[in-house]
């Protein structure tokens, strides 16, 4: 009896030369992150439901995978932050702050399973957290290094969204909106989705607010334009509430260093409309739109908190941090096909096919080129020339070498360019040169095209 | 109300200086691995109980962390063989065989909490997987690649051993023990750990094996010598059985090709004691002790296994395969110190203090030396400049540029060498190759010491 072999749903399980491309875009992440002086960090997956639910209520909790084992009662992380709050709490005294970290990882939750929604899925944070207090530069350097790796992987229709809570919470301030600013901005959120006029009756509607002070809503959260155009409207309201006046400071200073960090205008926008759902948001928000696929939502979000830790620590730990969701990122940009076929994405850059029964020479062969830094597969098996051909096509290795007793007498390698057809009969250094310049070409382009 | 942080007992958790060298290792495993032709592959950590448990029984089954979301049955991988079985079942027709992958990643099992034992552990896996037929010479070079690989890293005090369950098997069936062979293997498998004269009475004792066969035993599994010197005495049994000699022939072929890979036989040694306990073993066979500190046990273990997905498919698919207990291994190293502290694990190769109010220049010196490849932290808190120094001690950092207003006028970088407490004013060039050659001379020792 066999049984049905299946990967869950929701579950990304790549085949080979996607993983390739997959393994390519983390690897870029680390390199990017590791550029801007983050460390990288691995916490457990598991962690005991009381740590990691210290916080408590929250959307999240029923989607969480909660199990005991023995007497423990224990879940699977959902996010990268609260390990994070865990890690710095526990560690404090053996941390430099600032502490930059970086950390890809695996993250679950039950959602229910749809098309592009993921029950396991990899998140790409970096996070810096201060100890006391933590410098404004650092919101403005989030977006710049989120900029810096979406270059580097080759995305460019991009837009990192800004704003600051405080902006949002002191103008309700001013209005005397206090008490209903969380659930207003989160009817606010639901802008993009659910357009001017639902979000007015929302307003005026379910949160009992005036028609006039639901005009005035709708006209701040209206205000668009250029950056500078943004902040100068935003002047008007300044001096009639401490809160309005520290965020729109602050989103100033952001915006001026996100130009001195080289983030080009078309590349971010100051955005009143985003205010993230989350409530430990405090100040400075970020998300971040594909500018061809709006429908997709923020592929990268974040913002400042005043206090990562508070649940375990009295020690004040403000933080500014942004997440990528790499799953659905990835997936997106499969469906979108926008990952760059021309890549090499085989298993090697060379298969190695001997011609003789005995393997030494071919061996020998192997560890020369291998030493030379390419990579090397030796195939071994007994088959016939035109099975082994098909296994060079199918695993798409870019150079084949044939070592028969003719080479090996004359001290040449046949090397064959899977793409070209081309055959050349060169020593061994000519061949290497060869085959490096021509590796080196198809390398050339970013992940994503 | 705080709740106490902390990280469950059996779960590693390393601090930054100690996760940037475990980075090392597994960057040190992937390259290693590519260079061989291995693909890079990522699997689900959950997996449905009935396609993971599916060849059920076994010892592991109750450390298996188990349990149900909804209506499924759900489990934690234990291993990555049965996800890699799984996974070429499933994308059989869409892999290219022999299959060759690596895999590093967590698996979970809920082993009773002790010292040096961990409940989540890096596994680091190569298998290869053959359609209907795969060549012994792939035997040979799994171990070839495991002492490339410990080279790399810079463990040298180590040996593979290597032994075939075939030999075993046809000893057994000489002695018209076949029906007992798999608790005599278990049986003189505890050899190094209770001796000889226990393996003994449990033999006659608990097998009821008589003393005359015992004694065969014991003599067989005591043959030792060079490697050529084991293969000759075992010539001595040669044409009584044909899985013995088959198994013969296998040996002396890995053990010839293992020479033609490079392996110096100080690092690799036939040894007849080792059987490994899992059953699905049917070859060649593999167990790696450091000479150091043989109660380790193996490092590095594998084998030959006949079917790899039999509870899945008719397919039949033979492989062989290797595994580092990855989490173990680094955590012995650690333990014995002999991880190398001379390699940077500063988040950064340089601090950038500004001494100025406005960050821009800061900004702007920081990209540059980004562009030129240089990992830099751009500090931004408003500190003095004693906190600022004692920053950069606590992160490790090599280098700490400051730029003043002097600097900035006079175009030149004054540039800091934590170590050497060496200060140069150079312009960015100059700074650029000092620092460069200097982190080149700090980057050259490998992991191990």
């Amino acid at each position: 009896m066999k049984v049905q072999p299946r990967t869950l749903s929701g579950f990304m399980e790549l085949l080979p030369q996607q993983q390739v491309m997959m393994e390519r875009v983390m690897e870029t992440m680390r390199s990017t992150y590791a550029l801007y002086g983050f460390t990288p960090l691995d916490t457990p997956i598991i962690e005991s439901s009381e740590v990691l639910l210290a916080k408590g209520g929250g959307e999240t909790e029923k989607q969480i995978y909660r199990f005991t084992k023995g007497d423990s009662d224990l879940s699977l992380r959902f996010d990268l932050t609260v390990p994070l709050a865990k890690y710095v709490a526990i560690h404090y005294g053996e941390l430099a702050f600032p502490f930059r970290r970086y950390q890809i990882g695996k993250v679950y939750r039950g959602e229910r399973a749809q098309r592009g929604r993921f029950r396991e899925f990899y998140q790409a944070d970096i996070d810096v957290i201060g100890d006391g207090k933590l410098d404004i530069a650092n919101d403005a350097e989030m977006p710049a290094i989120i900029y810096q790796l979406f270059n580097r992987l080759g995305l460019k229709k991009f837009q990192i969204h800004v704003n600051n809570r405080k902006i949002l919470g002191g103008f309700y301030a001013i209005l005397d909106l206090t008490e209903q600013a969380g659930d207003i901005m989160r009817t606010v959120d639901k802008l993009a989705k659910i357009g001017q006029e639902k979000v007015s009756s929302l307003l005026t509607g379910e949160l009992g607010i005036s028609p006039d002070k639901a005009g005035e809503i709708l006209r701040f959260i209206a205000i668009q334009g250029s950056n500078q155009e943004v902040l100068s409207a935003l002047e008007a309201y300044r001096g009639r509430n401490n809160l309005f006046d520290q965020g729109l400071e602050e989103l100033t200073t952001v915006v001026k260093y996100l130009s001195a960090f080289g983030v080009p205008e078309e590349n971010f926008a100051v955005d009143l409309t985003i205010a993230r759902g989350l409530d430990y948001y405090t100040g400075t928000v970020y998300e971040t739109f594909m500018l061809d696929h709006p429908e997709i939502g923020s592929i990268c979000s974040g913002g400042r908190y005043d206090n990562l830790a508070e649940y375990y620590t009295d020690k004040l730990l403000p933080g500014v941090g942004i997440s990528i969701g790499l799953t659905r990122l990835f997936y997106v940009l499969q469906e979108q096909k926008m990952l760059n076929q021309d890549l090499n994405t085989a298993p090697a850059d060379l298969l190695l096919l001997p011609m003789t029964g005995d393997l030494s020479h071919a061996i020998a062969l192997a560890t020369r080129f291998r030493q030379a830094g390419l990579r090397v597969q030796l195939y071994t098996e007994q088959k016939k020339f035109k099975a082994k051909m098909s296994y060079a096509d199918k695993t798409g290795v870019p150079f084949v070498v044939f070592l028969g007793e003719d080479e090996i007498r004359e001290g040449v390698v046949a090397c064959k360019d899977m793409v070209s057809g081309e055959q050349t009969k060169l020593d061994f250094q000519g061949t290497l040169d060869r085959v490096r310049a021509e590796l080196d070409r198809r390398s050339q382009g970013s992940v994503i095209q």
